[in-house]
Order: structure tokens, then sequence, then C-alpha cells
């Protein structure tokens, strides 16, 4: 349906059923998600979302994931009190990949660095661009 | 090594055989990479990389991805001319994405729009926000 559903003109829509039954995911029913600070446009981090955790985010507003390692739902914040407000979901034209955009409260990464992309990565190797904790 | 490396400070280096060896990959070898327009924030597609597409990304400064449907190297715009120059290569904390900072030409999506990511989801739907080839 994707194939036929990128012809279509600006403002046209989709029903939620369709789109979500539509989504190209996993074996294991998972999606992967990026989270970006919705005003700075700093990408915070990519995880994995599975049916009912999209359904949830968008209910609720408050990003849920789903965590591979420890295979259940991952209410981001839902310990460390870094929660992540829903300002916008996106799908992206082969409904592969989810984009999030988010306010995010205090660090993303469980290194408590603001993103957890804080390897910056030349042809000789990488550098740490900050400080364990520096997102606090 | 990568829950090593986190601990690490501001400015500390990584060889780039020792962080290229530690990287999450899937079954085939591949890491999703996230493409980014480095000056407006914009996300404009994710696909993936494997080892070679990486090292040769970072030498010749211009973004070689691995089609998984054709299975082989995806020299972006190599065939429409809307290459993706490299500024930036990131790797998040544990190791399993990449974050591309780049400079598009033209549209990054195969429909001609600027982003792949123009499906807008709401608790009822999506939204399609732009027309095929506005990124022309």
């Amino acid at each position: 349906m994707f194939k036929n559903w990128e012809k279509a003109p600006k403002g046209e829509r989709i029903d939620l059923a369709d789109l979500l039954s539509q989504l190209k995911v996993t074996d294991e029913g998972l999606i992967p998600a990026i989270a970006q600070q919705q005003d700075t446009g700093e990408i915070l981090m990519m995880a994995w979302m599975n049916r009912a955790s999209i359904e949830e985010t968008l209910a609720t507003g408050q990003v849920c994931y789903w965590s591979r390692s420890r295979k259940t739902y991952w209410r981001k914040g839902e310990s460390s009190g870094h929660r992540q407000k829903l300002k916008q979901m996106r799908v992206d034209c082969d409904g592969d990949t989810l984009l999030l955009l988010v306010d995010q409260q205090g660090p993303a990464c469980h290194t408590n660095r603001r993103s957890c992309f804080f390897y910056m990565v030349d042809d000789k190797g990488a550098t740490v661009e900050s400080d364990p904790g520096s997102g606090l």
C-alpha cells in the first residue's frame, strides 16, 4: 500500500488502522523510531516500537518504546523521570521507520548525556563529544 | 567495549578499527544510518550501511549505503544526481545506530520529496504533508 500512497498529493488522509497494518516491521513486530528534539532539531536517540506502543504513544502523548533487551514496554522516563512528550509522529515513504518529534525532559541517553549520539567519527577514529552526566 | 567507552570524558579518542569492530550489526552485517540535513536539522531518510560502506563514506565524503533490496552498494545520487555530501558521522552510545550530518543535493526521497518522512501521523490516521516531486 505504501507504493500506492506515495503518489498521493499533499493533504490526503490515510486511516490509522490501514497505516499501522501496512508498516514494515521486523520478525518480532518492531519498527525503528528516531527521536528528535522538536525545537532544536537535535537527534536524541533511536529505539524500537511495536504496534501497541505506537498506539499507546499516540493516545497518551508520552513516548512508549519496546525494549528489545528487557522484552517489555519501555515508557521512557518512567524510572528516570527523563520523559519524552510527543509533539508529532511521522512515517517514512516505505513505512519502515518512524520519526518522533518530542520534548525531551533532561538527558535522553542512559549515560546522562543529552543525546545518545556523542561519538563523532572521522577517518581516523572517534572523539567523545561530551562528559557523562553533562545532560543533567 | 561501548560499555567501557561510554564512561570516557569529553575529548577522548577511539581508534577507527576498534570502533568499527565493535559496532552492533545485524546478521547481514548492517547498521541503520539516519541522514540529517546539517544546517536545517531536517531528517531526510534512514538507510543501512555495512563496514565497507562506512569506510568508503569516510574516505570519499560522499555517502554510500548498502541497499538491502538490491543487495549492492548504493552510492546515493549516483543515478539521480541527488547526492549526499558527508559533513559529520556520529555513532550512538551502544554502537547500533549511525547519524550522518549531510548536505543533500535536491530531494532525498525516491518520490522526489525533500524528505522521506512526509506522513504526519495522529491518533486517527496520517496526512500526506507534501506533493510528489515537490523537493525538486
